[in-house]
């Protein structure tokens, strides 16, 4: 007999997967329907419904890819993007570096406007590069989980519209634990995840595509290179004549029917309140430990928390200390901030107070404070 | 409250996919741990092991890719084809022809070797299409599930090290239900998918490169169009450095884990077996009703039977009726086939005499036989 699944107890608060509720968890074990049965095809359209709602559009073009939130990337560049495109991305760390790394990949001349390190990209320069010469898309992080930075997006769709460039915008970390607005940001498409502030576990990608952004597809010059991601096929089995194109995992779509439910329920502005407060309460904390957000109030994120590590401190001890001795899971840097940040999630089912105080506890213990 | 998750009973024999053991559905809900949180890697590492005994192979490029059977095809195609390559496609149905799509997409010049329907590509027709003209790759679908055929697969790894072309194979369908190997037959780059013969959900690719395979990434003279499916970045998280590419989802990776589990302590040859086992028992009842296989027995899939629908008897209402009176799910004709097949998978855990006794009955009753 093969050895059978064993897993520690754990409590994920870096910066996602995020905490499932004990409803998510059952819905996945519930036996996987045909992805062309009509009862299925019922709970994706239920899903689709609950997805318009979180984005904040009435776009028919709504719907989750079968991948995580990069394979959401990919479907938004894959589709929207062809060689010789001006794109300019704004980059204020990993996940903007990402962006424009897939945009060049499909052949895109790429502009990169840079943010300095923890904090946002500035809206006017991402003005003046859109309007400096002539730009199929600018690309953007609302929620750079990577330093712990939100994106201010204010006028950035006007401007935007009056450069003809579409506003692709990555919500990843964003969507379900922030105000977000798809149709009133004037965001021509969006890619997110599901387990982050949606509550599922990792596996989905929701994304939206605005009529701009349709029309855009639909006047390519190429098909796009990948037939996964090729949003007219996706559009054919989640929309229209349901034609099969994938096998969608139904066991997938369970829980994110389900964590969407849970959100909806409570309330996007009454979840986002939440996110924030959480935050408060662990910052709080934080500082009686004499730690210090690495990000300026104003434009932290309010569901990941970079921290400063501080000197004297080994990041990854540390970090392996809290999982192996209490199964608290925080993140570490990525790219240039590799040991000098520790990210920590309070997203989805993982906001919440007593979630903060296992974490706060744990280091107090850890760093012997 | 919003609605919850309401599913009706099924037992999924279609082409997938297939209906999941109790031990995996419980797997499903177990907490999701972190994509790099160590007592996962020991999860990815053990599952890895798994899959290169099912695949027979000693490669460590072996992994799973995170999307459905497509995205297998894609990872594949994507990372060993360059635009202006040759490539020879086997086309015997709606797979084949999905790998000639996707080859197109990247910039090949595909050749297609077609097969008469219901029947499979002949080899010497492959061969002379590798040695006419200089070959990147030759790709053919081992089972090719919409017309129920097998693809002989003798000898090719031989004609296509000869030609200096790559032996890419689609056993999205055959992989754990028929003798597959994936060393032995010269194979150099191999997809399939999770919910097949695997007996797990949908969501999980499990691909294997070979060395030959792996210096042909080395040397391409691009980066692949896709950032999801680059395979040093895979491989770097599934092998070497660990280093972060995209968050992998435990819950599926934990019912991949357990459905290979079952098979291996199973054992291949007495899946395979099994598979086989169970097709007689469905043909020997089919026959009691009337009903005949599209595919001669030579060329017949063990794990999906493709039976020809009556004359005058309605396909689509035939199917509704099945699922709506006894909830059993079978599958239609793909492409030239609609209306002419159906077509009834007993793969993983549907593989089970009982379960075709379901299906005969339900047939009985609804064709008024």
């Amino acid at each position: 007999m093969r050895r059978p699944l064993r897993t520690p107890p754990r409590l994920t608060l870096g910066p996602g997967p995020s905490p499932v509720a004990a409803e998510t968890l059952r819905a996945l074990a519930t036996p996987p329907l045909g992805h062309l049965d009509p009862a299925f095809l019922a709970v994706m359209d239920e899903t689709q419904a609950r997805l318009r709602e979180t984005f904040r559009t009435t776009s028919p073009a709504t719907l989750a890819v079968s991948g995580t939130g990069g394979a959401g990337m990919e479907a938004v560049l894959v589709n929207l993007v062809e060689a010789g495109d001006r794109v300019v991305v704004g980059q204020a760390g990993e996940f903007g570096r990402r962006l424009a790394d897939q945009a060049r990949r499909l052949g895109a001349t790429v502009d990169v406007v840079e943010a300095t390190p923890g904090a946002q990209v500035p809206l006017d320069a991402l003005r003046r590069a859109a309007e400096s010469s002539p730009t199929a898309a600018v690309a953007v992080v609302h929620a750079e989980t990577s330093t712990g930075v939100l994106q201010d997006l204010d006028g950035l769709g006007e401007v935007c519209r009056r450069a003809g460039a579409l506003l692709l915008v990555d919500c990843v970390t964003s969507l379900g634990g922030v105000a977000f607005a798809f149709d009133a940001s004037g965001i021509d498409a969006a890619f997110s995840c599901s387990q982050k502030c949606l509550g599922a576990p990792p596996g989905l990608a929701p994304v939206a595509f605005s009529e701009r952004a349709l029309e855009r597809f639909r006047r390519r010059r190429t098909p796009p290179p990948s037939r996964y991601f090729d949003l007219g096929l996706l559009l054919d089995y989640w929309g229209g004549a349901r034609t099969y194109h994938h096998t969608l995992s139904s066991t997938l779509v369970y829980a994110l029917h389900e964590g969407l439910g849970l959100l909806l329920d409570e309330g996007l502005d009454a979840a986002a309140a939440r996110h924030r407060r959480v935050q408060r309460f662990l910052i709080d904390g934080l500082a009686d430990l004499g730690l210090e957000p690495f990000v300026d109030a104003a434009s932290r994120l309010p569901m990941v928390t970079a921290v400063r590590v501080p000197d004297g401190v080994d990041d990854a001890a540390t970090r392996a200390a809290l999982l192996s001795r209490f199964g608290v899971e925080i993140g570490g840097g990525l790219g240039a901030l590799k040991g000098r940040v520790w990210r920590i999630g309070h997203m989805g089912h993982g906001a919440r107070e007593e979630a903060m105080l296992a974490v706060l506890g744990a280091l107090r213990v850890v760093l012997g404070r």
